[in-house]
């Protein structure tokens, strides 16, 4: 059986929902981001000392035996464990689009800002230089969203216009995390409030959300 | 006919290795990250403010018309738009070994530690607070570049074992980024440097080296 390595809240929310929508059978197993990933025991699993990870992925070693890791990996391997869940676009230009959302996700959003805001050690060591970079952080957070705003409030109805993706479940991540720096996400962004709404009424997010213990306002 | 937007020896130099790989028609613009890329005509084709980007991906929009943004997403269009190429494992596990790569590199190295090195007023404001983010950065770098060392050190032949993926023109740049840190990669990573070895022996790659105008000491 494949164990899912997950922190409640953390980036790992988006795979927990895939996991869900593609109906897998897996067991859950809770690690903490920034306090059970930085043991000796979890680096032993994983080297990267992050979630979330994936057991049980057979058939290439990313060297660290069966162990896949990184978010978007996650849900990709699991969106083609599971093609008839379409949770990958067929066409070339449409599954780029998704790649688009992902990737500016996982670096423009989060690991640079969000991670300067939130882990703020791993950019300086000195405690005292934490206020200015997070300061900076929540403004170059404030353009990011305006940004997601944007795009999310130009009439289409999922992240990539046609059909649910990957990048949906990815973008409730990022909303979630507006809370985490002080965001009133449901007020300031109506259009992504509507995106989330939408996810809410899907099955497998509400079964996650619950599994969670999250509150989204 | 496509244009590919880019900056020589920034990471646009991985999907302009395989835009020759592939064979694609296509012009090139040389738009020079951190100068180029903060103008306003850039910004009105691009309001990321980023390179690399493609134009004329139609079939689907991502809020800028017909442009593709993000290295990854141009990377993975052209392999999935030229199947023939062979880029993308055709196996899930081996596809996500691949967007493991892709995601690693792009989050845990790229966007947050080598851009708090040389991007560092994405961090903060005060240029006198550069010095301990940037020596952090260069610390940080140290034990990804180790780790990327001691993956390419276990006997596989690319950095998705099998075959030559999209990872691996993706690699180069955080090899030649390297040098931009001040580490001389060539020394210090040796199964590194044999994977960089293996690239320049191919065609496409000493085409994109030659046409960027690098030094890869």
């Amino acid at each position: 059986m494949q164990t899912f390595y997950y922190s409640p809240g953390a980036c790992s929310l988006a795979p927990h929902i895939v996991l869900e929508e593609v109906g897998a059978t897996y067991q859950r197993q809770i690690v903490k981001a920034g306090t059970d990933t930085q043991t000796d025991s979890w680096r032993a699993i994983n080297p990267k000392g992050r979630v979330p990870a994936l057991s049980g992925v057979t058939g290439s070693s990313g060297g660290m035996g069966d162990l896949l890791t990184e978010a978007n990996a996650i849900m990709i391997y699991l969106a083609r464990s599971y093609p008839e869940a379409g949770l990958i676009p067929s066409e070339p230009a449409r599954e780029a689009r998704m790649i688009e959302w992902l990737n500016y996700l996982a670096t423009g959003v989060h690991s640079s800002i969000y991670g300067s805001i939130r882990r703020t050690g791993r950019f300086v060591d000195n405690p005292d230089l934490f206020p200015p970079i997070q300061d900076k952080g929540r403004r170059s957070l404030r353009d990011a969203f305006a940004y997601i705003e944007g795009l999310l409030g130009d009439g289409r109805d999922w992240a990539v216009p046609g059909s649910y993706t990957l990048a949906d479940p990815y973008l409730l991540v990022f909303y979630y995390f507006g809370y985490g720096a002080g965001f009133d996400s449901k007020v300031d962004y109506p259009n992504w409030r509507k995106h989330t709404e939408k996810l809410m009424a899907r099955p497998a997010v509400q079964r996650v959300i619950a599994i969670e213990g999250l509150n989204l306002p």
